[in-house]
């Protein structure tokens, strides 16, 4: 499998992503990391009704939470209504609890923007830290091989 | 041109989309909507640049804006995230400055919403009504050809 | 207690609610009804903890949710960052499952949108209809007696 | 002035605030941000009529904008709806073109999150950097004198 496939998307700017300066309101940019990350586990061949609570299969018992604890962004160019951007994540295991994915925004080749979202896992109902779930450990694994040893930088 | 390549949509539901009751929290619905919208009209041929204030080539001096004027939603089944959407575009001239959108979502054909979005067309300088951009001329022509008499129902 | 007090609220227009052609991109509207909503019921005396999913004190064996089944709205005038504006309220029972609100929207008692948001009681596990909560019944109640028989028109 | 006044918000989290893991979806914190850092310029006597772009008063040939160049924040305990949050901001002058906002979230005294967005002022014509609007600079006077030398740590 190409690993192109699952970590370079592609995103089309929407006129209610935008403020009246005319440009994304800002943290838009999150919320297309976070669509981005769902749509890479999907093309990657893991389900979101398995990893996220709210899905079908999610089960009651043996719920896995992955909260965001850290997130970050640097805006460099305007982004505006129509812009065709391409969304190439860089995802990485910090630890066997911990990951991180960078998020490079460009349009026509062009970094307009860089995001970064660190993810913990933890058990639902107690909230204490635990292992990754199989399926994120697999993507990462197969992320990080694509990507060669230090995706991050 | 297949008519259905611009008038039949899909979407996946995201978690960001979804409440703490498992299901999309309501007024997301009309965002999908609306983006259908936009996407409609690129996959016509149509530029969000040339159509959407704060697109590059949107002109000053030509100011034509399409507020919504009147929308609606009929929610059936619950939608959740990792859902699988196809949205149907049913478009409609009302009067020369005036046209409405139908928009059915469909899970597995079966229907679990349908929402409407009306439009005026009004000159953003006076807001006064105006005659709808050629643009948006044509795509309602090449639609209600495609769908029939009446296709709002 | 001046019913006043809990079905006409305040509300200020913020930069981030406005699209590129400067007023609010249309659904934001929902999302202050169901926030005015939510206020109404706190200064009514109920506590958003006990009537949502997610809150702290939300009984996973007494679920009932209220989801929306249809919504509409009005846009009359542009509604702009910065502007003032006057929330009224007014709730009415449709039947022992059912209920609605309209919400009025005014700046300078002039009156730029209005929108309607009906919901049904169901049993979230077996998303079968159910009677309205207690606290909802009564704020009905009170809230219909404050404004007459027949508020929604 | 009490400098609390302006400096020290209030915010009730909202249901639609919330995702399905029954938390608030992570950027939504950084909407609270940008709209208690309107609050606060409001509350300090600037009107955001006259700041943003797409308020009445603001004026085409004066177009001053301060787009966000970079932002983040840390998450620490979860926000539910219904939870009552203090919002502290520390802002503080970078340069003659460049401020930024640290955001404080508490509960019961408890800090939540913890945010932070930097602006940069730019002519929004030709987008090159411009001293700050002045109503900006006094806000940043004002609250740095309250808060001491070093607000931001």
């Amino acid at each position: 499998m190409n690993p192109k496939s699952w970590l370079c998307l592609k995103r089309t700017v929407r006129f209610g992503d935008c403020d009246p300066a005319g440009v994304i309101h800002f943290y838009q940019l999150f919320r297309w990391c976070h669509e981005a990350w769902e749509e890479s586990l999907e093309l990657y061949g893991l389900s979101s009704l398995d990893l996220f609570p709210g899905g079908e299969n999610f089960r009651d018992d043996a719920l896995i939470a992955l909260p965001i604890i850290h997130c970050e962004a640097n805006f460099r160019l305007p982004i505006k209504t129509g812009d065709n951007l391409e969304v190439i994540l860089k995802p990485k295991r910090i630890d066997l609890t911990k990951f991180q994915v960078i998020f490079e925004f460009k349009i026509n080749e062009q970094k307009v923007a860089i995001a970064l979202l660190k993810h913990i896992s933890i058990n639902s109902q107690n909230r204490k830290r635990c292992q990754l779930p199989e399926g994120i450990d697999k993507w990462l694994e197969s992320s990080s091989i694509t990507l060669g040893v230090n995706p991050a930088n």
